[in-house]
């Protein structure tokens, strides 16, 4: 098969001059590079010479197969259990593989030496040893689609307001490879993580659009408006009487009966197509801002998103809106409309799941569940995570899902679900692995032995996480310098566990990516004001991970705890799982062939012993022990038989 | 005269739709301006109205005079004297007039209404009713000139990384006025200072260029180069054995002997011209960033300057390069050089005015010395503040001088001289005001007494400050809600204070606007980090004044501050000064004619007491008292006679 990954491969080799200029982190490079050179503390690479050889090393491994396939298919596999076995790496990345690579002064989004510093897909593959090293074999990436420069909340767009779901983001294409388009720089990315048994995940987001999607142009009706002197005070119209939750159908004649609510329904306004045919038909194909132009031409504007629950604190969320699910109004809610309402944004709309409309918008299902397909059949992904799946009508989340599947049944589907007791639920609607909040609980020495109850009970897989991109870096918790090991030893061997490692998390990084979960904010505050991304937040702003103040500790235990989980891989999914906590030593074991396995991680302030022992990691090294004792924070692998 | 005010009032009143979309600080609106709406605590006008309204009324104070000319050609003025009387306002410009336009959402660069919210001049102009509110009657912007967009340190280029020094930044243009353009706008600004009775001082550096400088297409000699690998390790060489200092001329032996310096003098190259003519007689032609094109076909680029002190601690500076004022090397240097030795940059070289060579760069000093002249005939600026001017050799500086001060005899100079024990030398190379330090003595109680005698004694005004550009807020200092009041106050009224606003302490901005002296790190966070604009410098990133949250006490103070030292000004300037400090009262006063003024300040822990009184102004309102009682931080002005 022509893999586009031997394309580049040969470009690499034909531009190599041993000029090394190009300055990347010593961890990305691999032990068999050597043409490297230290000047400064930065060590510098011909970029060709490096790229051609971890391409080099990269095919290698490869056969001749046609890597733009599901791995499944490469594999045989008919199902998605694959996601068991596995190890997550979680990546935004523009940030993963940002580096400041003139080697020099500021970190620059594009350097006069040609560079681009922020990352892009080719850097990513450039990036796959150091990823296989840590043991994992999925890739998770963040929306890596065209984002949108309008409505920003920082620097940098973020990667969830989505201009075009189908169109990979122009950034991620590297000068370094000149003419190679960016969608061939993801496809050789796929390539290469299939070659090394990598599978690749990506993230979806099929309830939000930018507010200047590209989608407007053809389908403006796809899309809410109001008229654009009520952008000022457009916010969610409160209901105090009413609890923090979504409405349920009894408590929306409250809703409506509101003032403030039918102050809101005013705001809106048809859409421009049908305010003005004509006109419409001549603005939308000028050149320009779609939104602006139909902002200047027709006063109207497309508001912002808010959340589906009443009388939430959050502000409007500025940088996205909703898409129109349906054509109608709810079904719920009509009898409180007039008959000349304009499609209008309030949280039954919102939460079209549970209060959906009778008229579907059929042309747009279509287009959202072929969303994932185009990426599946064009790249071979292997798995999804649905964002907002839970605000989606049943049908068009069984579209997207039958869609994935029925191209693929070994694709994963990873629900946006936080609460791990809506399991079965998230079973039923067919997904394969819950997104969940193990990272809440890992966060807090004192919260951690819940999960092992948890996890235990679990009807599908979780997200066995000690950060995520939405929440505090595990090292800047209370704690950290202890939790960034003892939590993810507690929950990755945990039941149902799918290991997930946040970009960042295996070199000890400590600012948060987004204030998004469980966070305060002076969260934003946890590195030197000095540091030149201090205050920065990865989805908003350029920001580079300290890899050149790696902790390297952290990330010798994370690679050697991987590996370890995999040795005993099949104990912990086929042995069987007793919980043992005591109230402050957090305990559980696998059985199986007459091989125990003890995991005890002491979260108390007290030394602990255990009467009994055996071969015994305590994160840095193998012992045979007759009992262990355990300092506060201190944690052991204890193998019996 | 045609005023191009005019024009813009004209295109303003022709597009008043009195559509209020347009969100501006309730403190930009003047009494005259009824027609703004309040939505969720935004102020709301249509900008042609208030455009149209705020012109008018500028307009009414103008006679049909070209405004375009210095304020002392329509005064008949032949000296810098009116300095004397002036109330400066310092101001960014992207800085002062940014604002989140659409009163919604995030700040951006440029929003889907179409408004610019960063700094415009057009916005300039909508403030001067503000200015004029402060009593200012000169406005000094920080370089307006077009900025690079290379080795930026944050998200917006710096100000003082000058691309190029004859053309204003294009950043500048006000969409809101269409297809006028940029210089047109910075035209107007200027005469509507004019017609106001404010004068305009700019800022200028000679010394250096960005990088990527638009001079380098010409003049590539007139730059510095080194080979682009020599870049990584690109740092001023130490020299332990010399101080903290400039050398003389008996150590550069020391200097030019040590293996670092001989390293780094091995880094220069010729200039691309020299290298291979007929190659850049092509590639200076070509399109794109010129400093790119040259890494990318000769491998050589500019490097960046770096202090001319021996051992300064500072990093390099990434975002500047030097000019080669001369052809040859320093005279003083040229026996420790090889004969083939390229333009270099050295600690003696940075120091032209010390270190000169024998072959004056004549054409570059032509050039640097008609910046000014061209901004005054194009424009009418009434002044200029020279950076680095210290650095520049004798002939140059006069040069750049005696044209601006031939054009206008009235124009004045300031020095950036920090030190003010220096001021006959700057009064003697021809500066009619230096920078000075009073910032500094002003930002500590204990220290703010020194200024008395220092002030008294110098032979040039300066200004007096209690907050710069580069220094911290005065809010920010310790005691800084005590200090806001107390340091303008004893420094406003010192002998030879020329009193200077800097954009944001007339509100009682807290956030620093670069980390340039006198400051910690810390500095960087005296914001909440909810706050939007948190750890931004307005140097480097794009920033909002808190005009929303304003310090409204502050802002009475220094108005009220401002109009009494106007109406005392003439005992302030020809009165007889005396210093009548004691330990920790700081008390001087002015007597003319009978009257007498005392400035008291206790700067102390205990209350002290006056047994002798006035009329009495204690910073909120006057009152006659038989003697004054002041607690901590309590200061008066007493009025005798």
């Amino acid at each position: 098969m022509a893999l586009i990954l031997k394309e580049i491969n040969r470009f690499c080799k034909e531009r190599i001059t041993e000029k090394r200029l190009y300055a990347v982190p010593r961890l990305w490079i691999p032990k068999f590079f050597k043409s490297f050179e230290e000047k400064s503390g930065k060590f510098f690479v011909d970029p060709y010479e490096f790229g051609a050889a971890v391409t080099d090393w990269i095919l290698k491994h490869s056969k001749d197969l046609n890597y733009s396939q599901p791995l499944s298919f490469l594999n045989s596999e008919r199902s998605p259990d694959w996601v068991k076995r596995s190890v997550v790496y979680g990546s935004l990345p523009r940030t993963t593989v940002a580096y400041n690579h003139k080697g020099s002064g500021y970190y620059e989004e594009s350097d006069a030496l040609g560079f681009r510093e922020a990352g892009t897909f080719f850097k990513m593959i450039l990036l796959l040893p150091f990823v296989k090293s840590l043991g994992a074999d999925v890739i998770y990436l963040l929306p890596v689609s065209k984002m949108s420069d309008l409505f920003k909340k920082g620097e940098a767009p973020s990667p969830y307001s989505v201009k075009n779901p189908m169109v990979l983001d122009e950034r991620y294409h590297d000068p370094l490879l000149d003419s190679f388009e960016v969608e061939e720089e993801f496809k050789a990315f796929v390539e290469a993580c299939h070659i090394l048994g990598i599978r690749v995940i990506l993230d979806f987001i099929p309830r939000t659009a930018s507010r200047d999607s590209d989608l407007i142009r053809e389908h403006p009706d796809w899309f809410y408006w109001i008229r654009v002197e009520e952008l000022a005070d457009y916010t969610p119209p409160r209901a105090e009487e009413l609890p923090f939750k979504v409405p349920d159908e009894d408590e929306l004649e409250i809703v409506y009966g509101k003032e403030s609510v039918k102050r809101h329904l005013k705001k809106f306004t048809f859409s421009p197509d049908r305010i003005d045919p004509e006109k419409w038909e001549k603005i939308r194909k000028e050149k320009g801002n779609i939104l602006e132009l139909i902002v200047k031409e027709f006063g109207i504007i497309i508001p912002p998103g808010f959340s589906d629950l009443i009388n939430d604190p959050q502000p409007t969320w500025d940088d996205v809106t909703f898409l129109r699910l349906y054509l109608d109004h709810p079904k719920a809610s009509k009898r409180f409309l007039k008959p000349d309402q304009p499609p209008y944004v309030l949280y039954d709309v919102i939460k079209a799941s549970k209060f959906p409309g009778e008229k579907p918008n059929k042309e747009l299902w279509e287009y959202l569940a072929n969303v994932i397909p185009h990426y599946q059949k064009k790249y071979g992904i292997d798995g999804a995570r649905l964002d907002m799946g839970h605000a989606l009508p049943k049908e068009l989340l069984d579209l997207i899902i039958g869609n994935a599947k029925s191209y693929d049944p070994a694709f994963v589907m990873i629900a946006e679900e936080l609460d791990m007791s809506k399991d079965k639920a998230a079973k039923e609607a067919g997904y394969d692995v819950i997104l969940g909040s193990s990272w809440y609980f890992a966060g807090k020495v004192n919260e951690i032995g819940k999960l092992l109850k948890i996890a235990g009970n679990l009807s599908l897989p979780f997200v066995a996480s000690v950060e995520t991109p939405d929440t505090p870096r595990i090292r800047a918790r209370r704690y950290g310098s202890k939790l960034k090991r003892l939590a993810p030893f507690v929950v990755y061997f945990l039941p149902n566990a799918v290991p997930y490692i946040n970009t960042g998390q295996e070199i000890g990084e400590k600012q948060p990516m987004n204030l998004g979960l469980d966070t305060d904010p002076d969260m934003r505050k946890v590195l030197s004001p000095t540091d030149e991304f201090f205050g920065k937040l990865a989805f908003f702003d350029h920001y580079v991970l300290h890899w050149d103040t790696p902790d390297r500790g952290v990330l010798r235990f994370i690679r050697n705890l991987v590996g370890i989980r995999k040795q005993f891989l099949d104990v912990i999914l086929e042995g069987k799982f007793q919980l043992l906590s005591d109230s402050e030593l957090v305990m559980y074991s696998y059985e199986k062939g007459g091989k125990r396995l003890f995991i005890v991680a002491n979260t108390g302030s007290e030394e602990k012993t255990l009467e009994y022992g055996g071969v015994v990691w305590n994160g840095r090294r193998w012992e045979r022990k007759k009992k262990v004792i355990l300092g506060p924070f201190e944690f052991a692998l204890i193998l019996q038989g």
